[in-house]
C-alpha cells in the first residue's frame, strides 16, 4: 500500500506537469465543452420529441401534451447550457476556423434565441424525415412497417441527427453540432458533416462506412448505399486557401450511388438521373442520366480445358447515356 | 423564464399538430413497440445465457444453476412481453409486407408458445457457436484464446445474435428479430440480416462494413473479411413483384471472400471452394474451386528513368481453376 | 405460470448439460475475465486521465491536484484486478499462442510492476497524442479547433486507446490489450490491433472500416482514410508456422493512403513519400515518392451521339514517381 501511494504521487507529479507541457489536449480553463454523455442524452431527447412513442417507452394517453411539454422543458434547459458552453469555448478558446458572428448579446441571450428558431424547425424536420423514412420503405423490400424502419434502420437515424445537427449549425451553434454528428457516426458507421446540405427522401441504405463530407450538396431521392465516399480530391492548405471552399460534390436528384463508389471533388456534379455502380472512382463530372460502371466481359465464364487459368476479362469503366 | 414558457407553449402546439400531420413518424396508439433500450438488454441477457462466466461477472460457483434458472425467468418475462407488443403492433399496425400466421390464439398463447420452442433452440445455437468460435481460433494466428475470441471478436459476437435473431425470425416474431440484429450492427458494423440462412464455422474477420442480405444463402466454413457485401443487383418494384423472391447470393461451402468484395444478385452462386479476391465485383455464378482476382502485371514494378509516369498496369479480372 | 416453471426447469437442465458438452464457451472456472463493462469503465477513466477537462465533467479549478490522484488510485485498482485476471486466465486456460514471461513472481506482484511502468508511460503517450490531433488539424479544413478534435474525431480516440492498449501489450498483459481495441473498434469502426507498431502524427480520417493488423508498422507523419485495410496477404497455418511472423505491411514516413485500399502482405514496403490512390489494391513494395492510382482515360466524357454506349474507359494502375 505504501508503495501504491509512492506510485499515485510520482504519477501525479508526471502528470501535472504533462498537462502544463502539453495543454493542447487540456480544458482546465473556466469555458468546459459538453460532455460526450451530455450529447448523447440531448441527441436521445430530441429524437424522442421527433418520434413520439416509437423511440421512448412512455405511456402516451392521454397526457401526451404535458409529456411533450415537460420534455421540451428539459431539452430546452439542457440545450441552452450547451449550447452557451460552446459559444463561450468558440470566442475564448477557437482557432481562426471558427467565424462567430460579431454580436453585442451575451452568449446567454445568443443561446435562447437559436433555441427558439431551431424549436420553430422541428415540425420542418419531421416533414423531412417522414420522406426519408417513406424513401426507405419504398427503396427496401425487407422493410416491413415504418416502426420498424424508425428503430432499426441506420440510413434514418443518422438523417433524423443530421438534420437536426445541420439546423443548429446554420443557427451559429458550434461544435456542438459535430458532436452530434459524431454521436450517430458511432452508432451507425455513418459520417455525415454537418455541413452537408441534403435534399428530400434521402435513402441511405445499410450505411456502415458512408462518408458526406462538408460542402456535399444533396438533391431529392437519392439512394446511397454502404461505404460510398462523397469526399474531397485533394487537401487544401489551409494557411493559404480558405477553408470554406467546396470541396466535395453535388449530387442532382433521382441519382442512385451503389456500395463503395467513390465521388471526389467540389467541382464534381453527378447529373440528375445518373447511376454509379459498386466500388467505382469518379473524379469528375457526368452528364444527367449516366450510367458509370465497372464492366467485365459479357461472356458467361466457362471452364474449356484444365489449363490452370482459364480467362482474363479486362476492366473498363464504361459510361452509358 | 416568461419568454421561456412562451416557446414551449408556442412549439407544444406546433409539435401536437406536426403529431397529427405527420403520424408516419409516431406510434402513439395501443401498440407501442420494444424499446432499443429494451432490445439492448434482453439481447444482453442472451448473451450472458449462450456464454456464462465471460460476458457477465456473476460468481457461479457453487450455484450454477440457480443463477441460471433466475436468469432463465428473467428472460422469460422480458422477452415474452416483448414479442407480445411486436405480435399485436404488427397485426394492428402492420404492412401487407408482415405475413402472419392466421390463428385463433391470443398474442400471449403465441408469444408462450414461441419461447417454449425458442429455449428449446439454445443448446443447438450453443453447439453452432463452438464452431464459429473454433473456426475464428484456426483463421486468425492473431487470436490467442476462445475466451479472448468471446469477447472481442466482432464477427463471433455479430453471429451469436444472428443464430439467436434468426431462429425468432423462423418462430413468427416480427421486428424484434430485425431489432436484434440492428442492435449488433451498431456494435460490430457487421449488418446480417435475420432471414439470411447460415450454416456453419463461419468466420468474419474485422467485419466492419459487412453486409449480408434478407435472402442469401451460406455454406459451412466459410471466410468473410471486412466490407464484403452480398447484397441484390437491383430493386424490385414491390407493388408488382413479391418482395420474397431470392434477391442475394448463395455462397457454398469452403468459400473465401476477401475484404471489399460485392457479390450481387439472386441467382448468383459461388462454387464450393473458391476464393474470390479483395474488391472484387461479382455478378454471375462461378463455377466450384473457381479463383476470382484482380490482376495486375506479374513484374515487379522497376524505375528505369527519371520520365515521371513509370509504368502502367492494365487490370483486369481473372479467373483460375 | 405452472406451464412456465415447466419450461424454465427443462431449459436449466438442458442448458447445464449444453455447458458440460461445450465448455469452449463458458468459463466456469476459478479464473474470471474482464468483463465488458470493466474494460468500457478503465478506458473512460485513462482517457478522462490523458484528456483532462475535455472527456469528463468535473470542474478542474481549484483541486486539479486532488481529483487527479483520486483518478489514479481509482484506476491503480481497477487496473491492478483486471490484469491479474487477465495473468491468470492466461498461465491457467490460455492456448500455446500465449507466451508468457516465466517468473517466479505471483500474479498480484506482476500487476503491480507492469502498472508503475505503464502509469510512468503516460506522459510520453500524452505527447505522442499531441502530434496526432495537430496533424488532424492540420490535415482537415473542417477541423475548428483542438476541443473539437479531441471530443468527435474517431481517429484520435482510436489512437488514444491504441497508443495505452500497445504499451500495455508491450508490458506482458495479454487479453485486456485486445480487449480494449474491441470497445474503441466498436465506438469508432476502426480496428487496430495492439500489437501495431505506429509513429508520430498518425492522421485517420473518418476511418470507419479501418483495419490495422498486428505486425505492421507505420512511420510518422501518415494519412489514413476510410476503409484501409493493412492485411495479412494469406494466412500461415498455426500449427506449422510461427504466429509471430510479419505478415503485415510497412508504411514508411509521410506516406497518404486514400479510402478503400489495401495493403498486404508482410514483405510489403511502400516507400516513404508515397500515395496510394483510393481502392488500391497492393500486395508488392514501392519506392519511395512513387505514386500508384486507378487511372481512367485522360479525356473528359462527351456525349457525341445518341447510341447508348457512349464510351468505354480501359482502366488501369499507374505508378509515378
Amino acid at each position: 500500500m505504501k508503495d501504491q501511494n509512492k506510485i499515485i504521487d510520482t504519477s501525479v507529479a508526471q502528470l501535472l506537469k504533462s498537462y502544463e507541457d502539453t495543454p493542447e489536449l487540456t480544458n482546465l480553463q473556466d469555458f468546459p465543452l459538453p460532455t460526450r454523455e451530455c450529447v448523447t442524452e440531448i441527441t436521445h431527447n430530441l429524437e424522442s420529441i421527433l418520434f413520439p412513442g416509437l423511440v421512448d417507452s412512455v405511456e402516451y394517453q392521454p397526457g401526451l401534451q404535458y409529456i411533450l411539454a415537460n420534455r421540451l422543458v428539459e431539452t430546452y434547459t439542457t440545450l441552452r447550457s450547451l449550447i452557451i458552453k460552446c459559444l463561450q469555448y468558440a470566442k475564448h478558446c477557437g482557432t481562426s476556423r471558427i467565424s462567430l458572428e460579431i454580436s453585442g448579446k451575451s452568449s446567454e441571450t445568443q443561446a435562447e434565441e437559436i433555441i427558439e428558431q431551431f424549436f420553430g424547425k422541428l415540425p420542418h424536420i419531421r416533414e423531412m424525415l417522414k420522406d426519408d423514412v417513406l424513401a426507405a420503405y419504398k427503396g427496401d423490400p425487407a422493410a416491413k412497417s415504418y416502426g420498424e424502419i424508425i428503430l432499426s434502420y441506420p440510413g434514418v437515424r443518422a438523417l433524423a441527427i443530421h438534420r437536426l445537427a445541420h439546423e443548429l449549425l446554420l443557427l451559429g451553434v458550434p461544435i456542438l453540432p459535430r458532436m452530434m454528428s459524431e454521436y450517430v457516426h458511432n452508432r451507425t458507421g455513418i459520417d455525415i458533416h454537418p455541413g452537408a446540405r441534403i435534399g428530400r427522401s434521402l435513402f441511405i441504405d445499410h450505411g456502415t462506412g458512408v462518408v458526406i463530407g462538408e460542402t456535399s450538396v444533396i438533391g431529392n431521392h437519392v439512394k446511397i448505399y454502404q461505404g460510398v465516399t462523397l469526399g474531397a480530391l485533394s487537401i487544401p492548405d489551409p494557411e493559404k486557401e480558405s477553408v470554406t471552399a467546396k470541396r466535395h460534390p453535388t449530387i442532382e436528384d433521382n441519382v442512385t450511388i451503389y456500395a463503395g463508389a467513390s465521388i471526389l471533388g467540389g467541382n464534381t456534379i453527378v447529373g440528375a438521373g445518373s447511376i454509379i455502380g459498386s466500388n467505382v472512382w469518379l473524379t469528375h463530372s457526368v452528364a444527367p442520366d449516366t450510367k458509370v460502371l465497372y464492366k467485365q466481359s459479357d461472356q458467361n465464364v466457362r471452364f474449356l480445358d484444365n489449363s490452370k487459368k482459364i480467362q482474363t476479362q479486362p476492366l473498363s469503366i464504361e459510361f452509358y447515356i
